[in-house]
């Protein structure tokens, strides 16, 4: 199958490495709102275009990986290219999702396309495992907890704060949370307890330490909430140690069975990743191969994780899968 | 949507007790090989029948869930009742799968029904991670580890050791395994390095437990690869402390992403059951949700958990699952 790329930051890269990784894809083209020229793909080969050619690649690629951000570009690209091609994007801002989806499903039946939204771990498989646990567990309760890793919307936030150079997040959930929750004792945890927040700041020189930590720990939506950490670091430790974008996290669903609900089961996924856009990269493109084979079944408009069956994310057949592992 | 129950063993019973937790679901009979009048079910005004009733049935039942084993009853009921009935099954010997998958698809094709076998939680939800494992990440590792639970086979194999009045086995995973893996070590783990095998027994009075020790330890196939310890109790030990059946297991993908496979990444998925025949009944009816579905489109014939979209196991709508768990 041919893929393209829109979009070539820290998610397109990632898609590129992992078209490497399976053997029946093949990265055609990426495109960029940049100048094409100051674009140097790692995969030799491969063309560089504006988005102003989307159009006149249509029928030289199955399918488009939108790799813009949840707030202002993928609500736009991913209803406007589905009408070209069959479109997988990453949209994270849940609340949004019922509206991008109805968006996307609308221009990808009129022009015959599946589109998929909301793919990567969280939304992604973190919400598989929702659904699995609470439609195998119906009397139960879920967890989710995330990190320990980078948040790049709080990281963002650390940035904007007056005499700091650069600023790095880690979002830890709580030990003692997630033991409880492991022991099945279902507790009702509040946001703080759930999760720590843990910055590294390189600050300007000069400047007033104490009122940065203040600044960060005091604000709304972010901080606020949470015990937050802020260790003062130099530039060349940051760099050496906080340079990666590791992240992670665990969906829990308990539960009870029997005919006083006297038996207790815990079910766990986690996930341990070194970089949070290469695994992101690396579902996104599983799910790829799924609506590429949906569409040429002949089945249209918007899909999500939720509505595929997971023999379609394999390049396995039916019989080798339910062979080996089954 | 109504079901039946072939068998009323620890699943069968597991499947009564789980349909109370789903408001979709409706007991309408059980049927059995023994004296329908022996039978005593829990649930008020289910009908308890004979198996030669079972042709009569015919659609009064959505789905009719096959409670038997997987030795003699599945291979021989689960072709024969989907000439009747939707059906799911839980068989669980690896290697028939294939064989078992071709004579069930066929009675179900030619039948209009739709028919799932080996739904439960290994095969089933075990199965279900071990793909998304490997779709997810193509260049890795997989590793299951069973337990810590009891293993019913190796309980019969105990007791069928002159000398042995009460006996059961609990297949333990060995924690430096489990940590090696979890870890990213990539290990290569023998069969005595993945688990260990701890036996407690209640002997005949005067037995020579020396001897009963050597020969469970030097069982083929079910000890002899294995550290096993074995623990010799009083009767009433052992039906205050072993009556429960409880299991669980680990699945894991450990696997690399990047231009230079730089990255690790774990992903983690894991169970602990009180109870092995409730949670393998609570697998069973969501898939049985789904098969009852998929038969209302029009589709006929085998399946398996892979073919599941997971939206078709909640009864949830598509608008709903968006909005909540995505």
């Amino acid at each position: 199958m041919k893929l393209g790329i829109l979009g070539y930051g820290n998610l397109g890269r990632g898609v590129e490495s992992a078209i490497r990784q399976n053997d029946d894809m093949e990265l055609v083209c990426i495109f960029t709102r940049r100048d094409p020229a100051s674009l140097h793909p790692a995969t030799e080969g491969v063309a560089v275009y504006s988005v102003d050619e989307i159009p006149n690649m249509q029928g030289k690629i199955d399918v488009l990986v939108l790799c813009g951000g949840s707030a202002t570009d993928l609500p736009e690209q991913t209803p406007e290219y589905a009408k070209y091609f069959n479109v997988i994007d990453s949209f994270d801002t849940h609340a949004r999702i019922p509206e991008h989806f109805a968006n996307v499903d609308q221009t990808a039946k009129e022009h015959g396309h599946v589109a998929m939204i909301s793919c990567g771990w969280d939304p992604g498989m973190f919400s598989i495992m929702r659904l699995y646990g609470s439609a195998v567990l119906p009397e139960g309760n879920d967890y989710t907890f995330w990190g320990k890793g980078v948040s790049q919307g709080h990281s963002d936030a650390i940035r904007r704060v007056a005499g700091v150079k650069n600023g790095k997040q880690y979002t830890v959930p709580v030990e003692e949370a997630l033991s409880s929750v492991r022991n099945g004792e279902n507790p009702t945890l509040t946001t703080r307890q759930k999760h720590t927040r843990e910055c590294f700041v390189v600050a300007e020189e000069g400047a007033d330490l104490a009122r940065i930590e203040q600044e960060i720990k005091s604000m709304p939506n972010y901080f606020a909430d949470y015990d937050t950490t802020v260790h003062f670091i130099s530039e060349e430790e940051f760099m050496e140690k906080h340079a990666g974008i590791p992240h992670g996290g665990f969906v829990f669903r308990t539960g009870v069975t029997g005919l006083t609900t006297e038996h207790h089961h815990v079910i766990e996924y986690s996930l341990k990743l070194d970089s949070n856009p290469e695994f992101t990269s690396s579902v996104i493109l599983a799910f790829a191969r799924a609506i590429y084979r949906l569409s040429k079944e002949g089945v249209s408009g918007c899909k999500s994780v939720f509505d595929i069956a997971p023999a379609y994310l394999s390049p396995l057949s039916g019989e080798e899968l339910r062979a080996h592992l089954l």
